[in-house]
Order: structure tokens, then C-alpha cells, then sequence
């Protein structure tokens, strides 16, 4: 039996349900695998916020240092969705040899190569399933079953909150500002929603499957990436009357060496398997010589989902261990 | 730079395919990931059968003995498609001390704990991502980033003759007899389709998944198992007329600890994933409470598919050697 100890940085809906996640599959892991997994620190903003977390006392804490300094935690798991903290959070945990897991795409898409240059030359794992596409394995995949792969496109739907404006204008025929005010409500847009619905966050996600797909790292900024604020009632009727959906679309190939990257809205098919991915669901479809067409479907955000892909990553890593 | 060296036991579609999509893969393996991969022997029944080979003359051989006693060799991928056969050289490999991999469903499905428990006692690594499924990297998803999900349900259509052989009738409206006259003549399915018909193939790589979801051994013999053999065209007409596809489904369900399995022709609404998996295509639905729902489309036969599964596994092993 091993025993593995875990610090959560932040506690919002990620932070959260890791911990839930934890809680139900504690005694799987512990049964099957031989792992006593335990989170030992949380980092929060605020103290006294009321939260339903046992020896509370001792576990939440304010001061980064006490996880940082502390040499019984291995695992750090970087859930506070702020770009420059999260990095420097990532870069102080791994110069501490602490192995890192992260939900954190724009803080990832926006520091790839050094946090990874980093994680290598410290020893440490560092894994990120969570930060693209919520649940959806892909990460992993690319990683290791299919790392061998001459990946020659990948392309998906990666921002639930967009997916969900959209499939919400097409379904109940309203406008873009009706829809994104219903996603507000049901909590699946942000009060403000500038990174989702600008195309912004597909940008984050598509940097990092890049980086995975091709081995070349491309900036965010450097995709040419278009929201839906633009996409009217009007553009969807129209294309309905083709047969189609208007999907905001992250996608990147490779052809003769040459990657072209781009996110907009895009007219999908219904023979595409994107096409039925509606809602806040997350799909992304890999295109290869050898294996043809693989196609990953499944919930893109979420307290739960997102979580789940934390807690795989930390479970990986402490299998290693 | 880490020198690998496998062996193949057999060379017929699965063993070619591998062979296949190495060549394809060696330059990004060997730069991206510091691995010299090479064939080292393969296994076959006629030595004098022209292959396109090089250095065939020192790689072929017709006797195992020549992979086992070679302590230069690391991983030996078992593709010989030989329940008994199989089996037999897998355990041999093992106990040399040899890392497996294997594409053979069947003499897994009915073989598992002694082969688990055989490569664990002999510290050697044993995987099978090719046996269920082809192309698609379920079981790696299931073993490494889900390990520790509680499954509720996992369902799906995991043989490509029997579902290439319902999507003829359905799309051309041909008997069964027809569509399998149509399937052998395109190598979708072989002179004697029984396994594939019967749903036994099906039955294998359920019994192999609910281990992993589950942690259970089932036989195969003991998960009710029916056919596709009894469907008729009229049967797929009346299906359709409700909205619905008939698939062969294979699937299994826990509830109050208690598990239900079985692979039976069944009805499929067109809001489920799995109603526009066609032809050679196969699918994979998960379920949990924590991530929900996760859906896997690809190809689940061929020889680069399969090849490319097989592939992915050894990477793996040279990886973590």
C-alpha cells in the first residue's frame, strides 16, 4: 500500500470535484490499485468561506508555502484557472520536485514549453488531461497509445460554453444575446463569457493538441480564431435549410510540413460525428494514415467530468510512483 | 537513444499491418522519442511464402524457439489469431522474462487471469489494446486514465464483419446471406464467419472489458450470447419504420454489485451515439457518475488499425523500459 499525499490548488468547480471524485472512487483505487490517495492542503483565497471538507482546519490553507515547503506532499494539482498565477504556482511546485497535474489551459497554452521543459528537468511528471475537453481522454490518448501516430489533422468542438449557445439558438430558434443569457443562468457560461464565446479558450485547447499532435508549439495568439459573437439566428436557419449546424470549430493539419491552425464557426454535416455533439458535450475527431478516423465524444466541463480527468492524472502518476 | 527489439508470431493481417505501420512511424518514434524500434524475428508457418521483407532471410523463422531463447529480444507481439496456440507462446514469452503484447482476442478472452497473473508473478509488462476493438485506444483509456472510475455501464458494437454485414442489409436491402456473400467477397469477413455471426468474437472482447470496468472475470461461454444469424430483412425494415437500426450490441451493466452481460442483436434509436457506427466501424459507450458519459468511434478491424493498436502498445512497453 502506498500512500500518496495530494495539495489542491484552488477550490472552485474543478477543485471541488476532484475532491467529490476522490470521494467516490477512494475505495476502488485503495482495493484495486494499492493506493492510499489523501488530499493534505488546499489552497484558497478565502479562509472562511463555508465548505464541506472534513479536518478543514488543517487542510485549507491561504499561504502557498505551506505546499510548497511541505516534502510529505507529491502530487500538486493546479485548479485555480488564473493564467499568470497557475504558472508561477506550476514552476514553484516542480522546482520543489513535486510531481503536477493541471485543469489550467490558458496558464498550459500560454507556458507549454517552459513548464514542460521544467517538469523534464526536474524529474517530476506533469499531466494535463483536464485542461482540454473535460472528460474526454484525448490527452492520454495522443499521448501514449497513439504516440507513434504521423497525425495529419485533428479537429473538434472544445468549449462546452459556445457548443451550448449555439445548439441553444438552433434548438429553441432565439438569438445569440437570448441564448448566452439562458447559459448564464444554468451555469454554463461566466458572467463573463469573453474567453469562451471569442474563441478563445478553443484557441488555449487546440495550442496544447498541437503540441501533442505535431511536437511544434503555436502560440494561442497565433491561431487565427474567430468567437460566434458574430453568428446570428439567421446564419443558423440558413444552414439548417442545407442540412447543417454551425459548430465553433478548433481545428489543425499538417500537409507537407506546413501546419495550418485556425477556430471559427463552421457549417458541420450530419454525416460528420460532430455533428449530433450538442450542448455543453465536447468531441474531437484524429485523422492518421495508419489508424484513419478516431473520433472522442463526451462531457467537456463540468464539476464532475473535469474533475474525473484530475483525479485519472493524479492516479496515473501515483501508480508510477 | 534505447534499441528495442521485438518479435512477431504471425504475419497474416494483424502482423503485417504492424509490420506496416512501424515503417511508417520509425522516424517519429526515433526523434520524438529517442526509440530504435526494429523487428528482430517473425514468426510464420511457410517460410518460403514471398513477403516483402528486408533481411527476411535472418528475420523469418518457423520455429518459436528462435524468439524465446533470444535474450536480445524485448517485447514479442502475439498476432497468430490461434486461441490454443496463442496462449501457449504468450505464456512461454512471459516466462522468459519477455514483455507481451497481443491482438488475439479470443485466446485472451479465455485466458485472462492465467496470463495477468503469470506476467505480474514474472514482473513483465502484458498488454492488448488490439484485441477489442482495433484503432480504437479503449483499453488504454479503461486501464489507465478511468482506473479508478466506479463503471455503472459499457456498451458497444465491437465486431466490424457482424455490423458490416447489418448495414449492407439495411442500406441495400439485401437478405443476410447476401450481405455476408458481399462482406466475405470484400474481406470483411472470412469463408468461415462463425465467430464474427455468433457474436463469440463479440462475446470475447466484452468479457475482456467487463474485467477492466469491473474487475470480474466472466468466460465468454458465460455471457448470453446471440447472433446476428437470426435477423432478417424484414426484421431491419420494421426497426426502421420505429425510427431504429438493429445492431449487434455487446454490453454489461453493475447494479447493487451485481453484473449483467450480454451481446444480442438489439434496436438503436437514432438519439444514441452508437446509431451512425456503420459498416467495419466500431463504437464504445461508457458510463459513470462521475464523468457521465464517454463515446469511442473508430475503425475495429483492418490490418493498419490493428496494426497501428499493436503498435501503440509496444511503444509503450520500449517507453517505460
Amino acid at each position: 500500500m502506498k500512500s500518496i499525499h495530494v495539495a489542491l490548488l484552488g477550490f472552485g468547480a474543478v477543485g471541488k470535484g476532484t475532491y467529490d471524485v476522490l470521494q467516490k472512487s477512494y475505495d476502488k483505487i485503495y482495493r484495486d490499485l494499492g493506493l492510499d490517495i489523501s488530499i493534505k492542503k488546499i489552497l484558497v483565497k478565502d479562509k472562511d468561506k463555508p465548505r464541506n471538507i472534513e479536518n478543514s482546519e488543517s487542510i485549507i490553507t491561504t499561504n502557498i508555502d505551506d505546499i510548497i515547503n511541505d516534502d510529505d506532499i507529491h502530487i500538486v494539482a493546479e485548479l485555480t484557472g488564473d493564467k499568470e498565477l497557475g504558472a508561477k504556482f506550476m514552476l514553484r511546485a516542480i522546482k520543489s520536485n513535486k510531481h503536477v497535474v493541471t485543469a489550467n489551459k490558458s496558464s498550459l497554452a500560454n507556458n507549454l514549453t517552459t513548464l514542460l521543459s521544467a517538469a523534464r528537468k526536474n524529474g517530476v511528471s506533469f499531466k494535463y488531461e483536464a485542461s482540454v475537453c473535460g472528460a474526454i481522454p484525448i490527452i492520454s490518448s495522443i499521448s501514449s497509445p497513439l504516440a507513434h501516430n504521423n497525425f495529419v489533422e485533428g479537429y473538434g468542438i472544445v468549449n462546452g460554453t459556445a457548443n451550448y449557445i449555439l445548439t441553444k439558438m438552433a434548438k429553441d430558434k432565439i438569438s445569440y444575446d437570448q441564448a448566452l443569457l439562458q447559459a448564464q443562468k444554468l451555469g454554463f457560461a461566466e458572467s463573463c463569457p469573453d474567453d469562451d464565446v471569442l474563441g478563445i479558450d478553443s484557441a488555449n485547447k487546440l495550442s496544447i493538441l498541437i503540441y501533442l499532435m505535431f511536437g511544434e508549439y503555436i502560440r494561442p495568439e497565433h491561431i487565427d480564431t474567430t468567437g460566434i459573437t458574430g453568428v446570428s439566428l439567421e446564419d443558423i436557419k440558413a444552414a439548417e435549410i442545407r442540412g447543417k449546424k454551425i459548430k465553433l470549430i478548433a481545428s489543425a493539419r499538417k500537409s507537407n510540413d506546413i501546419i495550418t491552425a485556425s477556430v471559427s464557426p463552421s457549417e458541420i454535416s450530419d454525416t460528420n460525428p460532430l455533428y449530433k455533439t450538442d450542448y455543453e458535450y465536447n468531441a474531437v475527431l484524429l485523422k492518421d494514415e495508419s489508424f484513419d478516423e478516431l473520433f472522442f465524444y463526451g462531457k467537456g466541463a463540468g464539476s464532475l467530468p473535469t474533475g474525473n480527468a484530475v483525479l485519472g492524472d493524479i492516479v496515473t502518476i501515483a501508480m508510477s510512483l
